[in-house]
């Protein structure tokens, strides 16, 4: 189907010390028995944040509140060093064979969702001949997508659209599309179905002209159950309806799959092997959604910027590389602080979405027990990653962030301006300047707490958080945000030595769920099942419960 | 305004030993070192999980799946005796004061949201003068309540509801809005605005009708920042658009706060001191969205439903008390075994946001440091509560659950019927049997894991689960199972001997708001601010990030 990833003569992804066995693990490990303490009165200064602080694709990162010493800072870039994690960085937009685990059937593949947005400049050059080859995939979609969108600008046929994918074929796009709320076509309309509950189909169905319909289904594999099942639950209802499947179906899928099917499509767009579905935002599968529901230049605004901070992420300078930064306080606070979670709040409306797609991308990747040999690792590796927008956040769960007994670390992210031009003017500040106060003074609300005689009134602080603080939320400045958390998450698999890039851990339960499904099957099909005591006796008590009155 | 909560003769909140000095603590830590192991053939049988099954208010609980032993399980009503948390129950739905931290300036107030629902037999009997006062005043509320709903319908004015609350007064209310998807009008439409973020206004303003618009504004103390300011930037748009704001304002908030005005609102709805925000979405603050977006019929069957697992949660019998049952296996988990986080995963497309209302309602309940009498705990109280829908959940963090290094337990909630009545058959089964299929094989895969040959194909099994089955998502299902999580989360609390009733935690950050708030408002005005170096600085560098290109 491609070329095959480089096969580099010296595999960068397995060189190096393991990280427990790193010289900068002992050092931070005997560090982090007495971490700063952000409460002591002159520690949390105005010059301690005005210098924890790095600048690059538009965003400013601010890390003078996490509990770390310059001293620490120097310990992780030996650590970054040790585990030669910008080699590895290199070595995966270059596409050298990324994914893997070695000596163990494994997928074996390169790891380009960079390639999906180096399209730019010349910065593709000298990557490799996979990266030159994916390029010009990337460019041939791209110039499919421009007339088939130009098409349905004249022809005008099709006002919504019924958006079809589970997992990294929805949370990722959605949350583009959200986070651009007010870039988004008045003329047109997006509906969105991903569970294989009948009511994610139902609900749709009630509000969708089907007339007026485009369907992008979307899956890698063309055989996802869930996305597969509500294909022809909708192929069904369209033909009810005296509607052609054909005129009103597309596919984002990878080349020769079941659904890589003009006979059976409007048309088929393509996504690739080296594209994994939790990374696939930025290629056709945000791509076809994005230009339909905003626009193609505003899609491609957006690749620009996430390219723009994948060269970044390739900074040799470790202070101006903001996703390692980013990726070494998180081990930090993981690690050797023992932190077990991380909420990102993103101060920005828009973005409600943007966690739940950050959770996907990063637990899926980095929530994994071997390394890159097989072995069980003896350290933690990817927290639990959760979030919900702020302010909302602080009359919410904030209680337990200020006051609980487990310490949670935080990562904002904020704009200086708001993304629509409406601001209210009300009591000396805008709404815009509220927010912006709150964020401000949560980072240092978090980090010094508070003392009081009244224990109920007692805020332990040494909570740390970062802010990344962008100018204005753009397409071009979410595609950069997105690029960010993408290479933050990866970086972290390079410094645990995990393949950051399968999902095995997907499977056990798929193939249970099978056999779950033969036993409903065999019932209404008046058959013997396959002997499964405690399959049997679950779905009995479920159909005992359907006989409630 | 109301009767003072009951001063009872004996504090049954302060009684019996502390949770770390029970004799069941001892035994539970003792056997959590060798907690059962589900990977052991013959251990997680049909037998198991027939047995491990409780019953009440239409649901049935199964927890087969917990690493818990019958001996566990009995070492845990010990300590629920012990803690005579039943009592506790007992005495907070019979109006004592339940709200407070002795020793320490507090809230001293009861804790009545079960009032709210306490309107539909002689249950209230007996319980004390506030809790029939309570119920006096909620019957009104209910009369007021139908009067205006009736108005609405007869004078059709109205087809769009804007509603204006954040935290406690808007995640409540929207979980159980949308978690009745398939019941809401279709001549009527609702926005919700909560943060301050004016893209949040700016958002629904590109949407709503102002001239069929009502607009609700909840704010229990009737000071809300965000609500405040959200309101009177609904004011003036309203007022730009040539309407008199008094003729579509409707406030739900205490007597006498400054809301409570009906000189500046069409009509204004009351909510008491002894109904948290996070408890509030039976009372007013629920009524009013879910009858005009639903009808007031359901919301009643919605109270009948919550009322009745009120009653589940007053049984003696601890087998049969679902909410009690649910409790204290999270404390097993939470403090015996060492778990930090829960997630949640309704197998239920409709219950989207219901997590995130769990999530708050939790973890503002229950993130707590001291004890009741002001002590620092030596233990840890609530765990991070988060989650979304499942199937889609098991293709984005469920990787992480099965083989990640963190276990974390979950909580599925799942219905052998869906809410609609569309379903599809393909292959054999249906998109409900599919569903199902799925969360039972989940619960199975997580406990048994699997072994291979291939370390990446190794699950370590022994993540523990439970499920909480109904028959089918109605307006009474969906207010038993808000009751099931309210009586969860408050016998956490009555476990761990906190006040699972205050929020003390959120003001830090609101003072520090107010100051960063300051120095913006002094930079407008030309004055100088309070001296704030590390707020000035901040707010220089989002200047700076303003002035950008």
């Amino acid at each position: 189907m491609n070329t095959s990833p480089t096969k580099p003569t010296e595999n960068v992804f397995l060189k190096g010390p393991a990280f427990h066995n790193t010289k900068a693990y002992a050092a931070l490990h005997s560090a982090a028995k007495v971490p700063l303490d952000l409460t002591q009165e002159g520690t949390l200064t105005k010059k301690r944040v005005e210098s924890m602080k790095a600048q690059g694709a538009g965003y400013t990162f601010l890390y003078g509140f996490e509990r770390i010493t310059e001293e620490n800072m120097k310990s992780l870039f030996e650590l970054a060093q040790e585990r030669q994690v910008l080699a590895q960085m290199k070595a995966m937009q270059s596409g050298e064979m990324a994914n893997f685990v070695e000596g163990c059937e494994s997928e074996k593949r390169a790891v380009l969702h960079t390639a999906m947005r180096d399209i730019f400049e010349d910065s593709f050059a000298g990557k490799g001949k996979l990266v030159e080859e994916a390029r010009a995939l990337v460019i041939k979609e791209h110039e499919k997508l421009k007339k088939f969108i130009q098409k349905l600008d004249s022809d005008k046929k099709f006002s919504e659209m019924i958006f079809v994918g589970i997992g990294g074929s929805e949370l990722g796009p959605k949350a583009l599309y959200y986070g651009l709320s007010f870039l988004h076509r008045k003329d047109r309309k997006v509906h969105f179905i991903c569970n294989v509950d009948p009511d994610d189909v139902a609900l749709t169905l009630a509000k969708a002209d089907l007339a007026k319909s485009l369907v992008v289904v979307i899956s890698k594999s063309g055989t996802t159950l869930e996305t597969a099942t509500n294909e022809e639950f909708l192929r069904k209802e369209f033909t009810k309806n005296g509607l052609n499947p054909k005129d009103h179906f597309v596919a984002v899928t990878m080349p020769k799959t079941p659904m890589d099917d003009e006979s059976r499509y409007l048309a088929c767009f393509h996504i690739w092997d080296y594209v994994g579905g939790r990374y696939s935002a930025t290629s056709m599968v945000g791509g076809i959604l994005l230009s339909f529901g905003i626009g193609y230049n505003e899609y491609l605004e957006l690749l620009r910027g996430a390219h723009e901070m994948d060269l970044v992420a390739l900074k040799d300078n470790f202070t101006e590389n903001l996703p390692l930064l980013s990726a070494l306080l998180g081990v930090w606070n993981r690690n050797f602080l023992g932190y077990s979670t991380v909420a990102i709040i993103p101060y920005a409306q828009v973005l409600h979405r943007f966690p739940a797609h950050l959770q996907q991308c990063d637990m899926e990747s980095n929530g994994k027990r071997i390394d890159r040999k097989g072995t069980p690792v003896p350290f933690e590796t990817g927290p639990v990653i959760w979030g919900e927008p702020g302010t909302n956040a602080q009359h919410s769960f904030y209680q337990l962030i200020h006051q609980g007994t487990s310490t949670i670390p935080l990562e904002f992210i904020s704009f200086a301006e708001a993304q629509g031009n409406l601001d209210f003017d009300w009591k000396g500040t805008t709404s815009q300047e509220k927010l912006l106060s709150n964020v401000l003074a949560q980072s240092i609300a978090l980090a010094t707490g508070q003392k009081s005689s009244n224990p109920n009134k007692v805020f332990p602080g040494n909570r740390p958080s970062s802010i990344l603080l962008g100018k204005r939320l753009t397409p071009r400045a979410l595609g950069s945000l997105l690029s960010f958390y993408e290479h933050k998450i990866a970086f972290q698999g390079f410094i645990w030595g995990i393949n950051s890039f399968d999902q095995e851990g997907v499977q056990l339960g798929k193939v249970l769920a099978d056999r779950m499904l033969n036993i409903f099957a065999a019932k209404r099909a008046n058959k013997p099942a396959e002997a499964f005591d405690l399959g049997e006796a679950l779905i009995a008590i479920t159909q005992e419960v359907e006989k409630q009155p």
